[in-house]
């Protein structure tokens, strides 16, 4: 497995399964000065622990991080930050449940693909390295990435504004009022009303042992224009790199996105006008964005979420060890939908790439010497 | 400006802008023993070349490449391929209109962000680097990538799946078909009755002095099962990267994408069978990639390509110099649509994406010794 | 800080400092099936453990690893191999001494160069990560890629050569001779006469409160030809990359070095000739490595170690806080040469290096299909 | 091949070959605003072109260069510069003195190991990417360095100190001598009393048809504190890697270097002390670097050049073609020594390396908000 490592000034390493002794992340590129502790950490990861409502995975993780290196009285000291997450709710009946059925594939999980690739020595337990238990490490790291993003006005929400074909009404709503209402309701939706609806159907195909997929929008307000650099490291390549690199993901729009494919130019393109002494567009079609470089506007991205793989309706597959086709039972240790859930993993690589590329400009601008004007 | 090198090991670096000396490709990572020369890189080109029709810009480039290292009688060394192609249609007159407006933004260019970033040095012409030109490197690249996988039996084609709201039939289409219809109208359309309503609407809309985005659909056959690295370098998202830094291009998705937020994990799942010794997937709503690693099936991706930014309809704007709300007067230089002549960038940027994965994993597996089984 | 990270397909990342919580490795690009367990690293880091023999800093570490990730059943699953090594010898009074002499540079240390790149939030305790302990990692990682290595038929030993002005007499000696001696003395000297000599030297030198230095050779049997990128990425530049960035190495040869400097072309070119069907040398003043790239012989690297910087000798120094000249008192707990100890770490850097340009060569080689002569 | 890529945020890429069209650099990273033109780059390969002395290879390469992106007005616009420069003396007659030779290994030269590993399609014509004349566009590269580094008060020099046993005396010289006097000479020392015995020493070898080693110094004043990455980056380590990546180059020490490891570490120690307001060093045995980060004194860093390859002496050696052994005849288009030549390399890829640095140290200071003491 290579592509473990991602960034090039704020760097991320992670390693770890799903029934693994633990998950680890590695932050490189953190400055000194940052006032960081557990409960940092803690704060994003408890967005994503299992188990907390009717319709995630029953899993109990206490997800409990510890902060190992990178500190010093409570400071980040410029080395990096070692963090590591012990695996709790590995207990031998579920071990064996995955054991039994470790030649089967379960379909739209990786097993098959994992299995040719890495051949019989593959981590046949609760799905490996290839478990959205991964996400775990993504999440420590986007959480010193939010510390450091803090300092420089930056703010960074994911929530979920579409749940099947139900969507959400969040157009109007200020930053705050999208992050705080999404932490509202298990479904990490700001429309609360809408938010009702769409648990009340995740309940039903819940019951029906089936599964659900939907939007995730992540918003970032307060990027200054400069960010992205201009040809294969666009800051809209790479927000789509990282978040495409989220498991379960199936699509990444920039703005109006594939809508904008329907509209005509002289529709689609912001307006460009002046308010208070700087540069500011009447639309955000570009989503903030123009030549994959941030132009100052709020960076508005949207996910495709495909519908939790594993479902508790029988399925037809083959036995990778027999070569012959076979019976998957119902699986029931589920989530009925990831789409709250992955709002946490989202926000993380979203902070990611945004610093990173935040770093990369700044290397470059100081050497440059340019006065930058628009008042920014 | 950094970025402007794509990839870990088929690495490709280009330079040069639209009204500059010319624009240059180097390929690190090109084995040796491939035949190639200038015509190989040349019938790319010539898919994205302007002027070839009353729907593109009417500027008249020839494109001519110049492959200058890495090759000995007629075959590649193992030494870097170097490409260059001189920029032929820059006359004073267009220098000069593009000297005249240089201060003020373009609705839906890079401007501003450019401006803002590289200061008063920035290249006001013919939007520099900024330009759709800077693509000629990525296509050159691509097309000694072609080459190489051509070897491994792997073969990409791009062409227009929608414009507009025009969606073309090209479901039931074998890839020679797709690939070869494509080429037979200025659309870049396969379903060639279709096409001609694009063509249609094209035109109409170039005389309002509007222009349109579509979908460009990316098909990849021949893949074998084991490319794309886990977690962060899935093959979905270096795709989406690869993909998301082509100008224009404001999303992505692979395989059912956006749409299988709105289906159920039961429906949404490939269920695996047996087919010829192989495991095959009865649908293919994955789009060939199973936890970010290629299944075997044939590779789907669809770009969201937003409408041509440069319009013949007189925009407000403002002045980047005087600070000051302007009037943008009609430009008459432009693509009424850029779907058909991107499809050569996309299917490049492709081909890159695949190579670099290819090379990856061969290096990987290699060391692992790992007998692969399933019939491939 | 930035660059944690080493390698561009085995990849190894670390962190941790002499006082935090720990030291931690990440090894990327692991393929499956090696068989490995915490047995397989102790044994590497134990030869570079303090508190062995009386030359040895006295600091009371065990340096248990415990490896939490990547493994299943024994064998590596392909997934990162993560590993921990927690501190022992923190002990308070240890603490206390660090934090009275903390705004004091200790001469040839990096306090200074970390307190101005860091600022007042730098680990002041013990070194933080500018401490030799942050060799523990690399010899971590290096331990993973010796294992992948031996299934090659590479076998790599880094020994001492010199200490001070005493030259050991190793060139008749075989590679398992040179691995075997070393292991036999405190001085890791394969000739063991000499290395009595050394550690008779060491330790007068140790009662006068001074510190030796001394070169480190690193001798890599079984590499076979082709190892190595021609331009920038040559096998001796990487070599040389990861041994530099060891701690307290100040110069690195490759072959006769500088040696070479003062012979003649007619003396310093290696004649090939024939023998058992491959192309071998009849010297070896290359080290191994023509044009960047393996050539079949042995690779032979040496390094120049500097004296121990920690000196229990008051000397004059700067106090940072109050920028006053100040005296810093001797220093009790230190290496009178870590010569012996740093050849794990010149081991391990020199296995990491070779193993990921393997790994680079075999993923080019694999999609040229050339079919390699000259017998190997 | 792979590795013709080099830095990370300036990054220099590289292709071209000894008897190809042409050889060709492109810089990414560059800031806009830096006054730019072929002259600045001429300069600098003035200085490594061959057939201006009576010791140098006597072929003619005019070696003319032309930037032909990322200028606009004769100002860098932030885009890539690309540069190329053409081959000239590429003549039928001597292409057919390399195609009769084409499968003879010639001693100390890379035939064998590019034989190997890129099989029969290699370059065989005047060792194609293997040859010296791969160092232009590490030449062209390093005069943008060089021009960006002007405007942080940081200048390098590269020199020759020693010529086989001729030992230069320069130790008292400022660098304002040691760089002007060794443009004066045609062995490029700056002593000049010595430069006249070592370009005798030259004529005298060169008639025995035999060739010259030496070392070459490189100092760059002017460097700021803090530029150097603590672990696997240090500031060391990258300049060993760059320097060492240079042909002929077979060893690379800092400060004391291998002298070093005979010093007592009473005596390596560099004392600090306060001098108007800063921190400075009373000895300079660490090369400016603690840590692997610069300290704010002369960065010195000696490389060892093997004799030239190149000898026109008869040599055994082996037919590739035939595996049999065969005579090498006597060659005469040759250097009698490359010390003189391989400075500007040299000084050329210390730029690089040095301007990298700070462009990483930049993007990460920027984000720490750290507020530096000690005077800098």
């Amino acid at each position: 497995m290579l592509g473990n490592t991602f960034g090039r000034m704020f760097r991320v390493t992670t390693c770890g399964e799903s029934y693994g002794g633990g998950l680890a992340a590695i932050c490189d590129g953190v400055p000194p000065g940052i006032e960081l502790c557990d409960a940092d950490i803690q704060e994003e990861l408890d967005k994503r622990r299992p188990g907390q409502s009717d319709i995630d995975s029953p899993r109990q993780e206490t997800d409990q991080v510890q902060i190992f290196s990178g500190l010093r009285d409570g400071y980040t000291t410029g080395a990096p930050v070692g963090m590591i997450v012990g695996n709790v709710d590995t207990l031998p009946q579920h071990v064996k449940e995955y054991e039994d059925a470790r030649h089967l594939i379960r379909p739209g999980h990786a097993e098959y693909t994992y299995r040719y690739k890495y051949g019989d020595y593959v981590d046949w337990c609760g799905a490996g390295r290839a478990s959205g238990r991964e996400t775990v490490g993504r999440v420590a790291a986007g959480a010193v990435a939010k510390k450091i993003l803090a300092r420089e006005g930056i703010r960074i929400a994911a929530y979920v504004s579409e749940l099947s074909d139900i969507r959400a009404e969040i157009s109007g709503m200020s930053f705050d009022e999208r992050e705080q209402n999404a932490l509202k309701n298990e479904i990490f939706c700001p429309d609360l009303a809408t938010a009702e609806k769409m648990l009340q159907l995740t309940r039903k195909i819940k019951e029906d042992g089936d599964t659900l997929g939907g939007v995730v929008e992540i918003l970032a307000v307060g990027v200054p224009p400069g960010l992205g650099e201009p040809v294969f490291d666009k800051l809209s390549a790479t927000l789509a790199h990282g978040l495409m690199s989220i498991p379960a993901v199936k699509g990444c729009e920039i703005g109006t996105g594939f809508h904008s494919t329907r509209m005509l130019g002289s529709e689609c393109n912001d307006i460009p006008y002046l308010k208070e002494g700087r540069v500011r567009f009447r639309t955000n079609n570009s989503g903030g964005i123009d030549g994959g470089i941030s132009n100052g506007e709020d960076i508005l991205v949207r996910i495709a979420v495909k519908p939790t793989s594993t479902i508790s309706i029988a399925q037809r597959t083959v036995n990778m060890e027999t070569m012959e086709e076979a019976d998957l039972a119902a699986i029931t240790r589920r989530d009925a939908t990831i789409c709250g859930r992955i709002c946490a993993v989202a926000a993380a690589m979203s902070r990611i790439v945004i610093l990173d590329h935040l770093m990369m400009w700044r290397g470059y601008d100081a050497v440059s010497g340019i006065e930058h004007k628009f008042g920014w």
